[in-house]
């Protein structure tokens, strides 16, 4: 029987069209760091696609992606703040902190995985901060779309980036799912990002596809030798460089992202759709993206388990939990069927409809 | 006419047979960071490799590789002693002092681009390491083979970790072209290692024919979690971490890394060869693995750069430069014919005998 | 009329003792950087009053002290619980992050200004700390006496460390006011520490009458030279370190520290009661050490303020405030009659029955 | 019999006038972390000092001053040229590099203890700083007086401080002993530094007669929170900060800095004077400050060493030592006197003509 591997996007290879770019490369020889032909046009590439001139840091993991772009518009003296379910903070080993020795991250309260204007608004207002002895708030980041499947609307983004812009902060943008935020709310890259005020994009590949690519997109973009050195300095300049830049320039051509995030958001919505059928179970974050979190009776849950599908416990106790089902671009129907069977027909407490 | 690229070999493409690896992995899903069925196969296939038990912690840069595996045996208030040209002080952008914020690199004097043991001693010796203003002594770092395709002896190896020892001292050793010390020197990998007292090597394979793959080998392994949170933290961890291990793993099935060094290594001798036929060339350090550096006018030199052949000016002057040339796996005879015969036929200032 | 000065025990000068050693000392010649005659009974002198052998690391601030001793106990992947309005992570502009890239701080929620037993253990039996992708706890710190003038009692030590213990985790005193603390608890100076399981304590004796005097006290200790570089590292090992240390010595001698702490406290005390019998104020905070918070009208708090007394407005709106009021081994009654006497002769709104 | 400490300037005590500053200031109360009454009046007497607006920075030690004046004006990445005896390379343990993550240090050749135009630009010349793999130079660090005690002169700054200006680099001056070349130069502070190029100087006090007290003077000043909350960050903001204040204050107030350096200054001429007039001793350096390095027969140097005398051996083998001499303010001619006949009278071997 169909096993369903919903754990993650991570969890997934790599799609034909960016097999077949890697494959196509695999037989060139080009030059090191940078310099061959397939990064050359990441540049021209990334700026057609987001409407201006931005800079183009390719990296082959998104940990790494976040804590650069970080890295790169906040002091090491400042305080960035994001939600408290932010991966920076909650997943990421110390990465910011690593990265930018003695920032600090300052987690707030998120309503529905999102961070809010009265929230930040009401932690930047009730605070001194010429206090010497008092870390300066110096950034903000926003996740797209949130660790648990929902999607900041363009108004939510642009009302955080005018409170960031009225207390000088940068704003971050982690996109690991990017481009399911993006296909979800049918607006441009541009509006969701730099045109509401976003300083700088982690733009992810991998979760959508791609074997390990990730890029940093740096819209307030000045010529400076600065990002590739941080980049080299932390050891994330790959010598094969060339092999993300074709992961990153397949993955825009022809819409691809989309088309993948397109798939993967359908099958969590068609997953939402079943599993509401389901007695006892509930839905806990509307269903924005490729993420579906659900509370069912733990017995149910343990024998989901045992049927050997694969997901998340993201919370829980003797009589119920919230599961977290990841769907991807691979995400078949057969997948959903199966995971629903197991669910439902697990000894009555689940019933579908 | 065959351009020949040896600019490095880190401009070569993907092996074919780590390619089919790649290809296979893409078309499965497996969890992630680590967790899946091929990540769980390199501490066994490093082990017997080594003959020993090793721990194995894949990363993505030869950058990363060092950097990380620096600061997993040296401490912050450290220095480790390394050759006046070896690439972690010179071509890794302070990545070692980025990793292990407060640490040093001794750079100092090489004989043939190796360290050697009177150097390092007295070194040592002629100072006072009890002083607190002092960043006392606590590594050596060997690149096997060297920057300059040397090639590090056993009994060489052994006298300096030997010294190490005598100075309670870590040895690294940077082994970005390690398969082609292995394999030019009839040596196990033990043998070239751990035997003679090395405590964390980094095995190059990118270089070799992989797309994007070292391994951390950490001889003195105890089980810690320690390693995987340093390479999480810094961003090194991908999360569909299997990519590279079934680079490491085809790299050293069937000997492969051997045959592609072997290849490499006989197109160096190749070279060698046929460039000590031309007048007025010399080679400049005995070719030991899969470098050659020769010294010819420099006006043969800018014609063999107009022919379209890639390499490396070393250094020179309006008379002479000196050349690096770096021969791979898929160096051909072709490429070594069209190098030649553009240097021999330029102009008459180099010619074959 | 007289103005107190109670904004903070660092506003005082330097008591009559210390001044007097440091006056002695201007007028010796002796070598450098702790290997004068003064800095060498360090040693001694603490293992005395500990009851056991210590290291002591003397640093001149007590953002130096705090930060270099979680330096030393916990590794730069790992994450410190400490309470919501601990000084480290709320007033040190992220110096423990700084000192310790990667390391992270978490603010837990305090009761009275104090970690809990309950609020600690919920947070590590709640979370799987095996995943790679999260720091992993490796300390508690505590401050004793807290940031609200409150103190920990020894079974409460001794529960948050058996709590440590279980989880393998160090534990670190912020004793900016230790003395303060003890002569409070009537408790000897080990059993307020290292006998309930503290791994480093941050004796202060700044805030309690010297210049500038700080001491890392390692109870774990073993002889180590890496205390002393991490604290050269820092730019905290001072050429004349023999100024600090005479602070230090002078402190400890004749239990001056005590009898420092013990006239602070007194002090506090006697303001809780003449402002008990104020109406329309209310104590905050038990009186535990020497702060008192109080709420008052806010036009009374603007009254004190005009009336040139120093203190820190710690919360409030239009209609009430809470301030701060700082006690130190050289407040006089004449300090306490005035500030009252201004609070209570405003405009009617306080009165002293 | 007198017995002479030359070991270093960092063994005095504190002279009386900086001792009466504190004095006075003990017995003050007065707001902390600079905003107090002292502390302000730095910048004002800083800028009159050196004619032009300047940014005051008071810390306690000189390894603090230098590392986080260099981490002020060099970016991470970057790299620091200073002469191959330089004190922040050679004897502060990596501060340079704890305070300033990934950035390096290079160490060149230096001719009588000083950086010269000719060496800087050839390696300044000889490389390609455009590859992203090796870390650009971003500044140059001077010591004035040098730590061999000669001294550069204005054109040798103003030369250096020009080549700076072609490759945009920043240039810090480690002026440890400022005061000694400032006196012994008879030219203006600002003579010594903006006027010719210096962009920050670490203006130190310590070794002229302080306590403890540094100051890092930005001569490219710009209203910035940044530089005070590096230094809090580092634990370097003393909350007590007004006793570093007066110590500076009372440092530059009736030039007392250059009668203290004067007094030394004058001491090592005299000590130089008689030393040339001993048979088989050789002045090492040119004395141009209140340093003396002179050779003498090893057994002659024991000999001094068990009269008691203080001082260094820098360098030495069975036959002859070179014998670093340091005085102060303090150094009286009965030191000298001393000094120089437990030399002379040493069995012959050396004899004062």
């Amino acid at each position: 029987m169909t096993k369903a591997n919903f754990r993650s996007d991570n969890n997934t290879g790599v799609c034909p069209e960016i097999l077949d770019a890697l494959i196509e490369e695999a037989h060139r020889k080009d030059d090191s760091y940078g310099r061959d032909s397939q990064s050359s046009q990441l540049k021209k590439a990334f700026s057609e696609l987001f409407e201006r001139e931005v800079e183009v840091i390719p990296v082959a993991s998104g940990t790494a992606a976040n804590a650069l772009a970080l890295r790169m518009i906040t002091p090491s003296y400042g305080m960035v703040l994001c939600s408290d379910i932010a991966h920076i903070d909650a997943h990421e080993a110390g990465a910011p902190q690593f990265f930018n020795a003695g920032s600090k991250l300052v987690p707030l309260t998120s309503s529905y995985g999102k961070l809010t204007h009265a929230t930040v608004e009401s932690y930047l207002a009730g605070r001194d901060w010429n206090s010497v002895n008092c870390s300066p708030p110096t950034g903000i980041s926003l996740t797209q779309a949130t660790e648990v499947g929902t999607t900041y609307a363009t108004s939510e983004i642009s009302n955080l980036c005018d409170l960031a812009r009225t207390y000088k902060l940068s704003v971050h943008m982690d996109g690991a799912r990017f481009a399911n935020a993006v296909t979800a709310s049918n607006k441009s890259p541009a509006n969701l990002t730099w045109r509401q005020g976003i300083d700088v994009l982690c733009f992810g590949a991998t979760k959508n596809g791609a074997m390990c690519a990730e890029a940093i997109i740096l819209f307030r973009a000045e010529p400076s030798p600065k990002h590739k050195l941080l980049s080299k300095q932390s050891g994330h300049l790959l010598s094969k460089m060339r092999f993300l830049s074709v992961q990153l320039l397949a993955m825009i051509r022809d819409d691809l992202w989309l088309k993948n995030a397109n798939a993967a958001n359908a099958m969590a919505t068609r997953l939402e759709s079943r599993l509401r059928d389901c007695s006892r179970v509930r839905i806990e974050y509307p269903v924005q993206a490729n993420e579906v979190f659900f509370s069912a009776p733990t017995r149910a849950v343990e024998k989901l388990k045992r049927a050997g599908h694969g997901f998340h416990v993201w919370s829980g106790d003797d009589e119920r939990s919230v599961v977290r089902a990841v769907t991807s671009y691979d995400t078949s129907d057969a997948d959903i069927d199966a995971f629903v069977s197991s669910l439902s027909g697990s000894s009555g407490s689940v019933r579908e409809n």
